[in-house]
């Protein structure tokens, strides 16, 4: 069995150790007799699972008594519709901050359901920047503020959260949860597609502020209905039961490694070699304002674009996958969530140097 | 390891079969060195299983080329409002028909989006009949009809399609597609969760009719905007695509046995030697009006309810998990969906004999 290093920016790269437990419980989970994948959720094996994967991920993320965790179906393109319906009411506004691909999604899908302002945008940098807080123009009357706490497709991140007063603060933070330690207080809501540094596409987490729930629009569908979920443990439909499970075994391998601090300190010494590698070369260059960049995607250009596709092929041959940057920034990127471990991103950069001195 | 008879209703039995390719391709699918868990949903190789799946789908239902299959997150409760948002436009009306719990709560999730009309609800007979369609009142200027095909609790199944002329026909069919050959062109719509009989949780099947899209009320989620994802290969976003791949393992498995035919014959051979037991017998009974009585979910009940649990508790330790009836019917249910062998029912009906010779 060959097993590569995996770049991919998501669906990514689920810890070994994760594969490894699927594989020994996949025919007989807790001595049932049945896979995981089988049994009812409307169980009491499933309804443990469900109370231990909550009780792992408040832990770890030191979550407050006073917001609620639900689980729903959909990733984050679902709740950019699930917040304007559970936040904005009818003929509400909210402010959107745009630093990448993402923002911009959820701000299109958001105006079928409110008033959107876009408080800043940083379209002029190309999005390889995050405009100054103080530049932002921020409605006193908007039901939140949402933003991108990191954009996986221009490798931008926010490395700080910023301060939005009492209008509550709305995070996508599908490609950085888990990454690093975050204060929850700060936040309104948090949501995140769990197929980065969760497990695998399927579920989505959301962590509400208690007093945001209720707020529904009438056209809200239970299912994304954060307060219907609430009062139903998340199982007011059946979930993605097989993806749950993996959730909650992603969440077990982060405690075992140490917790979120851990994953914060090898991420950032990860990134760390990444850029400084990139910085140190002539041939390969990083277009992000460097207190803007991402520890989590890593997009990188070569010196001549005409050498991208050998160094995709070399890269492939040497175990190094999914390496390809997005169409819309072209070139490389390294996507490095919790689950690539520090000699990847070694052999990543032995394969990098070589590169350039066989070709730059 | 300990393999049971699993009779759950859903999430349910897998095929061993399923089961073993999972277990084969787990830490390299298709010699990419990867877990299929672990690659992007827009690379090559997941869109290939993408259109794969729905040809396969296509081949086995015999679905016209004026259909659509749309996959989309969230089951069954997400269609109950996907279906009035796809279709009743703003302010229109559509007609239900009630059988059973599923059915009522279609109606709930629809009244918030369209005028509702219950043009039959069979709670007379507390849902162990079909009301007769010359009895059903429907609207002339319906956006369609919404009926639940097989409804899991009762364990009542038309086995007819209802003819509603030019209205199109909208099917539940969670719990009884694919273990039967069916006429699509008479449906506007079929949509079903994959728990059943195609595979695990996390996925919905939408094969709708071309002319039926694009009806969607602005406020319809995107990701459950049936032209949207018809438009955009059902990725407009990062799917379950695990739970995917399980469902393409699962449709592949069904065309191995020989397709809906040979599932046919065997649900109904069964479902006539459980039946056969149940009314040979005077200890266990089955309440429903036998021309609905369901292929998939057969509920009994013992002469003494006092036998309940020591009857669960004996068949599991004879390895025969998950009997136990809904809370709203009491007494037992036997699901046996495609994935459940005839050995599997013969191993019940024995039981039971045995348990009647002791106890009744």
């Amino acid at each position: 069995m060959r097993r590569v290093y995996n770049f991919s920016p998501g669906p990514s790269a689920v810890p070994e150790a994760v594969l490894n437990r699927i594989r020994d419980e996949l025919y007989d989970w807790q001595g049932l007799g049945m896979s995981v994948m089988e049994i009812s959720h409307r169980g009491k094996e499933f309804e443990a699972l469900v109370e231990r994967t909550e009780a792992r991920l408040r832990e770890l993320l030191a979550i407050p008594a006073n917001y609620r965790v639900v689980f729903v179906p959909g990733g984050a393109t679902m709740q950019f519709a699930a917040v304007p319906l559970n936040l904005a009411g009818a003929g509400g506004a909210a402010d959107y901050v745009v630093t990448g691909h993402w923002g911009k999604k959820a701000v299109t899908e958001a105006e079928r359901y409110c008033t959107v302002n876009v408080a800043a945008d940083a379209a002029a940098t190309k999005y390889t920047a995050i405009p100054p807080r103080e530049s932002w123009r921020l409605r006193s009357d908007a039901a939140y503020v949402h933003y991108t706490p990191n954009e996986t497709i221009g490798g931008v991140e926010f490395h700080f959260v910023p301060d939005t007063g009492a209008v509550p603060l709305v995070a996508d933070m599908s490609s950085t949860i888990m990454s690093r330690p975050i204060d929850v207080s700060r936040f309104g809501v948090i949501y995140a597609g769990a197929q980065k540094n969760l497990g695998i596409s399927g579920i989505t987490v959301v962590i509400v502020r208690e007093d945001l729930l209720g707020r529904a629009r009438r056209e809200t569908p239970s299912v994304i209905d954060y307060r219907a979920q609430a009062a139903d443990k998340s199982l007011l439909n059946t979930p993605a039961t097989f993806v749950w499970y993996v959730l909650a075994l992603t969440l077990d391998w982060v405690a075992e490694q140490g917790g979120v601090s851990v994953m914060a300190e090898r991420n950032s010494a990860k990134a760390k070699r990444l850029y400084a590698a990139i910085d140190a070369s002539g041939f390969y260059r990083n277009p992000v304002d460097p207190p803007a960049r991402s520890w989590m995607n890593v997009p990188f250009m070569l010196a001549d674009p005409n050498l991208d596709k050998e160094f995709l092929a070399d890269a492939a041959r040497a175990g190094l996958a999914s390496l390809k940057g997005h169409r819309s920034v072209g070139g490389m990127r390294a996507s490095i969530y919790n689950a690539m471990p520090e000699a990847g991103v070694a052999a990543l950069t032995d394969f990098m140097a070589d590169f350039e001195r066989r070709r730059g």
